[in-house]
C-alpha cells in the first residue's frame, strides 16, 4: 500500500514509539548500543502446570510464561525489579539479540548498566503477559487438549489474572519480595494492582501514563478497535489460524486509531502538520498528507507482527481494570491494603491517560496515608512520552531508584 | 447485533445528537411541534445543465440540487438565509413530512417562528450538497452518460465547489444576496467560503464549531474512517451499488469513530459512565459497557441510510478546507477579501473543533478589520453542541438574527 515508505523512511521514524515491540535501531545504532548499553540477552521459558483460575471464572490448565533478566540477582534477592508490558509490549525491555542486532527492548533507554533503573544495582525482570503473542501461552498457541491453537477459546484474562500469573514466576526467581513493580500504561495498572493483591511482595510500585480505570470514551476507543477486528470477514470467529489467514483489515484500522490515542494533538501537527506527501494535491484517496502516509504505515507493520486475539484481549484487560470497585467505587479504601511506596508519574500532553487521572490515584493514595511521589512531566508527545527518553523524566525515575534501598 | 435497543432505547437517544439527519422524535412529539413549529414542509429539486467545473480539475457536467425553504420570500429578496449542512447532514433543516411526520429537520430547534432564525422574518433555505446522499446528485445518482450509478467515478468535491454549485441555486432563486449563510462544522467552513468567494452576495457569514483548516490529528481521525470503508470488502472500489452490497461494516466503524470525537469526554463519562449493560460483567465481546451499546446502535443505524461513497467525499471536504492556502497561509490576507459581517461561534467542550480554532478565525478577521462578534459558549456536549438547545447559546443567535435588518 505505501511501499515507498520502506525505501525513505519518515524521519520521525526513528523515534522510539509507544508500548510496542518496534524499536528497531540500524546496525551501527545497535553496534553503539551493545558498547554501552545492556548487550545482547537471552529469551527464558517457565513453564507451570498447575491450573490458573481466573477471574472471569475461566481456567487456563497450564501455561508458560516467557521472560528475560538484565543484570545479577544479589544474594539477598533483594534488588529485582518486575517490569509489566503494555498493550503491544513485549518480555524485551532492554538490549538486543545475538542473532538480532537491531530488536532494541522497548525500554532500553531507561534499563541499562549507569541508566536509571541501573542494572548495576538491581536484577530487572521483563515478562510477557498470559494471553500475549510473543511467546507466553495465549490464543496462538496451541491447546494441548485439542492439539489446535486457543484462538477465541482463549480465556479473557485481566489484569489480577496476569498478577497471578506473576507470582509464580516469582516464586520460581525465589524472590519473596520485589524491590519494585512498574509499567507505563497498562503496565502501571499491573504495578498498581501488585500493591494491592500482593501487598507484602512489592516494596516499591511505579505507575506511570496510567488511570485507576478506564473513562467511557476510553472504553468506546477500545471498542471501535475490537468491532474492525470482529467485523473483519478473515477474523472467523477467532479461529483465523485455522484458515491460514489473519485480520489484518481490522488489526491495522484498531493500530491506526490506537496510535491517534498515543500522539498528542501538539505532537501531530509540530511532526506533520498539513505537509503534503507529494508536491501537489491529487485529489484522490490515495496518501495526500503525510499523517496519512504514517497512521497507515504504523498499522500495515503491525498487521504483520502482532496477533489479533492478543489484541483483543489487552483491551478488554484495560476495561475492565477497576480496583476501586471492590470497595464501592472508594479508590483510597482499596489502596489501603498496599504496603508499597509509590511513584506516580504523568504526562502534560497525554490525553488517553491525562495527569488528572493519575491525580486520582496520587489522592487515594494520600487518603488511605501511603507514601507517595508524584512528577507531572512536562512533554510534547502525548500517552507516548512514558516510553521517550526526557531528561526530567528520567531524572526523577533515577532519583527514585537510587533512593531504593537493596 | 444490538436488538434490544429497538426494544429499550437507552434515554440518551432522545437527545439531538450531532449533524446528521435523524433527530427522529415520537409521534406525540411531532404533533406538539407541528402546533408549535415549522410544520409539515416539502423538497424541492432544482436541475442546472451547465457543467460544473471543480476544483480538483474534475467537471460535473450537469446536477439536481434538492433543498427545502422555510418562511416566504420577500418583495426586496433581502430577507434570504441558507443554511449550509455538514458531514452527515441534509436539506432537512427544519419541520416534518406530511408523510413522515416523524422526520424532524436536524436544526429544527433553531429555525421555525419566533424561533432564534426566524422564519417570520426570515426566508431560510436548506440545500443538500453536491456529491450527497439525500437527493443532489452523489456517487449514488445514476450518471446519465454511462446509465448507473456514479459510484467511485463521482469527482471529489471541495467546499469551494459547493459554494460555486449553490451560487446557482441563489440565482434560480433570484436572490442578489444572502442576508447570511450559516452553518456548523463543515457547514461553518461552508459559510466562510462564501464569504471569501462571493463577497458581494453575503451580507452576514455565521460560523459556528468550524475551524479554518483540519489539524494533523483531524485528518488522522477522518483517514481511520476512509481506511474503514475503502478496505471493507464489500466496497468493490466504489461500485458496490453494482453487486447489490454496502460497505456496512466500514461505515458503521467509521460512524462509531466520528461519534466519539462528536461527544466530550465529560458528556460521555456523565452519560454513561462505566455502567453495565447488564446486572455483571460477563468477560466476552459481546456488550459489556453501555457506551459499547450506544456507540455500536448508532454505527448500525447509519449504515442502513448513509452512503459510503459520500462519507468519504464530506470527509476529503473537510480535509481540503485550507483557504488560507491561497494567500501562503496567511488567513487574515484571505479573510481581506470578506464584505460580509461574520458571527464566530464555538464550544468550550469541542475537542474536534475546539475554541482556540475558532479564535484562530477570530484573529483573522480582526487583523483584516472586519466586523466580527465572537461567543464562546460554555457547554458540556463537545462539538455536538452547536446542534443542542443551550439558553446561551440560542440567544446569541436570536439577538444576531435581530440584528439584522432585511
Amino acid at each position: 500500500m505505501n511501499s515507498s515508505w520502506d525505501r525513505a523512511p519518515c524521519p520521525v521514524e526513528a523515534a522510539p514509539f509507544a508500548d510496542r515491540p518496534e524499536g528497531r535501531i540500524s546496525r551501527a545504532q545497535a553496534w553503539a548500543q551493545a558498547a554501552t548499553g545492556i548487550g545482547n540477552v537471552t529469551v527464558q521459558h517457565a513453564h507451570f502446570d498447575q491450573p490458573l483460575a481466573l477471574r472471569s471464572g475461566g481456567v487456563v490448565p497450564a501455561y508458560d510464561l516467557v521472560y528475560e533478566t538484565y543484570g545479577t540477582l544479589n544474594a539477598a534477592k533483594s534488588n529485582a525489579v518486575l517490569v509489566c508490558h503494555a498493550l503491544s509490549g513485549s518480555h524485551h525491555v532492554a538490549g538486543t539479540y545475538a542473532d538480532d542486532l537491531n530488536n532494541l527492548g522497548w525500554w532500553d533507554n531507561l534499563v541499562g548498566p549507569g541508566k536509571p533503573l541501573d542494572t548495576d544495582k538491581f536484577f530487572v525482570v521483563g515478562v510477557n503477559n498470559l494471553g500475549g503473542c510473543h511467546g507466553s501461552t495465549g490464543p496462538k498457541t496451541v491447546n494441548r487438549q485439542t492439539g489446535k491453537p486457543w484462538g477465541a477459546e482463549f480465556p479473557i484474562v485481566t489484569v489480577i489474572d496476569w498478577v497471578h500469573s506473576q507470582v509464580r514466576l516469582t516464586d520460581l526467581l525465589g524472590i519473596d519480595s520485589w524491590a519494585a513493580v512498574m509499567g507505563g500504561s497498562l503496565g502501571g495498572m499491573q504495578a498498581l494492582r501488585w500493591s494491592i493483591t500482593y501487598p507484602q511482595r512489592v516494596r516499591h510500585a511505579l505507575v506511570i501514563a496510567a488511570a485507576p480505570r478506564l473513562t467511557a470514551q476510553n472504553i468506546a476507543f477500545n471498542d471501535v478497535a475490537r468491532q474492525a477486528i470482529l467485523t473483519d470477514p478473515e477474523f472467523h470467529d477467532g479461529h483465523y489460524y485455522d484458515f491460514g489467514v489473519v485480520p489484518r483489515r481490522g488489526l491495522r484500522l484498531a493500530r491506526m486509531l490506537g496510535h491517534i490515542t498515543y500522539l498528542s494533538d501538539d505532537s501531530m501537527a509540530a511532526k506533520f502538520g498539513r505537509e503534503l506527501r507529494g508536491e501537489r494535491l491529487n485529489f484522490d484517496y490515495d496518501v495526500e498528507f503525510q499523517i496519512e502516509s504514517y497512521l497507515r504505515y504504523q498499522g500495515d507493520r503491525f498487521a504483520t507482527y502482532f496477533d489479533a486475539n492478543t489484541y483483543l484481549l489487552m483491551t478488554k484487560a484495560l476495561d475492565y481494570f477497576d480496583p476501586a470497585r471492590e470497595c464501592d467505587g472508594d479508590l483510597s479504601a482499596t489502596m489501603a491494603r498496599a504496603l508499597a511506596k509509590f511513584l506516580v508519574v504523568s504526562f502534560t500532553t497525554d490525553w488517553r491517560f491525562s495527569p488528572a487521572r493519575s491525580r486520582e490515584i496520587v489522592t487515594a493514595l494520600l487518603d488511605a496515608r501511603k507514601d507517595v511521589t508524584y512528577a507531572e512531566i512536562a512533554s510534547p508527545h502525548g500517552h507516548d512520552s512514558f516510553l521517550m527518553e526526557y531528561a526530567q523524566y528520567h531524572a526523577v525515575m533515577r532519583a527514585y531508584f537510587d533512593n531504593i534501598r537493596v
